[in-house]
Formats: C-alpha cells, structure tokens, sequence
C-alpha cells in the first residue's frame, strides 16, 4: 500500500509518500514541500498549493491519502491557513476518489515513536530510524508528512472504527496509542 | 457588476448573487444554500460542496466572489470545517480567475445597515429592504450571503486598503438608507 501523508501549511506543505513493504517495513518513496508566496492573495496560494498537491498525486498515485487533523486550539495566527490546505488537500483527493484519512499529532507521535507525548525531534529521528535514511529529512514539514504516512500504516488495525479492542491483544506501544487516540479525538463534524 | 457572496458551511453553505444597477441599487439573480450530507466523510463533504459551488460559478459567471473571513474565535467545534468550506469556495474562484474578496462579519453589518454590532435579524431585514424582497431569504445563511455580495458592492471604496475616507461624504448608513429606500420603491427581483 502506498500513503501520501499531508503536514498542511500555506506557507510550506510537507508532502511524504512511503511504500508498505513485507514484515511492517517501510520503503520511502518522495518526500518534500510545496510551497506557496506569501506575496500573494490567499485564493491564489491556494491555487498554487492545489495545483502542486494534484502534480504529487498524479505522479505517486497514492492508495491512501493521510493529512493531519487540525484543531482550532493550534496557533491561532496561522490555524486558519492550515485548515484550507487541509482542506484543499482532502478535496484533492475526493477528485480522485482515493480514501483520506486523518491523524491527530498525537496518533502520529504515538504511532512512529510508541509515546503520544514524544517531542517532535524524536519523531523525526524515528522517521529516519524506520527508513533507513541517514539523517532526518529537511524541513521539518517533510519529516512530518512522512511521520503521518508511517502512522497511517503502522495505527493498529480498526482502531479508527472500533476504538475500544480487548486488552490482551494490544502492546504496550498500541495501547499507548490507543489512550493516545482517545484522548486527542474530538469529533469535528459540523 | 456580479457579485457571489459565500457565506461558508460545511453543513449548509450560503450563496447569494447580486448584480450592481446604476444609482447604487442592487438586484438579486440568484440565492440558496449548497448542502453536505452529515453521513459523509469530511472529504466526501467538501467535494459535494465544491461541486455545487463549480455549478454555481459556472451557471452565473459572477465577476467577483466574497467570502467571509473566517476567525478562529468563532464556534471552536465547527470552524474548521467553515474555514475548510472557504478554502475550497476561493480554490474554485482561484481556478476560473475570478478574483476573491474577504469581508469580516463586522464589515458586512457595517455596509448593510451602519453598524458593525447590528443582529443578525436587523441585517437580514436590511438585505431583504435593499433586494426589494417581500420576505427575509431563508435560511439565514443564503440571506448572509446575499450581505456579503451587497457588503462587497457597498464598501466605501478603496476601505479595505485606507479605512480612513474623508468626513464629508455620505456615511455608510446615509448610503444605506438611501439606497434601500430607492431600492424599496422599485422591487427587482430576478
């Protein structure tokens, strides 16, 4: 299965695809940023962001698309912004009918690192670490597009529909995710 | 001048369309709410919409399309999927070159009725006044859609670029009136 994680931002949007491979490996495939000026009008960066997110799926042909659920609580100044790419990017995909799905930071952290309150200079040595990449990649955008296509993967499976699974089958790690989970979820249907 | 006012919804998305006539009146063409179906998936969700809003551009050719800014301040549980509406709505106008203005809430009350802090109601009513309307549009978001098309028509020029015009020339309300009493006296409807 092929993933195009999504770290929405009007400014840079990380965009990371990674390859399910046999024995829950991972292979990475691209990875890096579209970017948008800031001279211009909001409609016209998001044209720009949209144009550039439609190049990366016609290239990569993702199976999945997974894009970071934003929040309201985020950073005010900029929450905004991020939601249209978010947004953008998820219309991008109904388009072409591929399946989106959402991944709250803390799913991502718990997912790649085992802990829902990892710092993100961990998660972005584990995505290295789970790559084999020789250091971490740059900007931190791109790391964090890869870190959403890894969680999308490695989340234990039918916790997004059935969040509460019998103790005995989970490890600490997906147990730690699931609390995780269920502690970042909110619904944001509205 | 065509205006398209977005009064942007994930559930029920606002849209009002008003041609300018000589001596500052206003006629409406068009006005309804587009719909999302809360069984769906948020990226289902803003398909559906920005399909609609594809009809909507393509059927009525507006040269300008005004969208209300949205403010992280607003309802926490639903302003995301309203700015994500948004971002979608000025993606459409981006793609088909029409260019996109914002208005906040307060700009819109101000260019309806004189004030930045009147009701929803009160402007509602004015917007039914200006459009020579026997009753307010229902629902209350395609009548906020219709003052944010009127509001883009009506906002003291050059404002969004030098807020400060000189005192001597009719207020916004004066404006207002006016213009709602000439346009009450000759009901257009389109």
């Amino acid at each position: 299965m092929r993933v195009l994680g999504v770290d929405p931002g009007l400014t840079r949007c990380g965009l990371g695809v990674v390859d399910s491979l046999p024995g829950r490996r991972v292979a990475l495939v691209a990875v890096g940023v579209v970017r948008s000026s800031t001279d211009n009008d909001i409609d016209r960066r998001l044209l720009a962001i949209a144009d550039q997110i439609d190049e990366w799926l016609e290239l990569q042909a993702p199976d999945v698309v997974a894009v970071e659920r934003v929040f309201a609580q985020h950073n005010v100044s900029t929450v905004m912004g991020t939601a249209q790419v978010a947004g953008v990017a998820m219309l991008a995909a109904a388009r072409r009918r591929i399946p989106v799905a959402l991944h709250t930071p803390s799913e991502v952290k718990a997912a790649v690192t085992g802990s829902g309150r990892a710092d993100k200079a961990q998660v972005q040595r584990m995505v290295a670490r789970i790559l084999g990449l020789p250091e971490v990649p740059r900007p931190a955008d791109a790391a964090d597009a890869l870190a959403l296509a890894i969680c999308h993967l490695w989340r234990p499976a039918g916790t997004l529909a059935a969040p509460q699974r019998p103790r005995q089958e989970m490890s600490v790690a997906q147990r730690t995710w699931a609390a995780a989970e269920h502690a970042a979820r909110r619904p944001t249907r509205g």
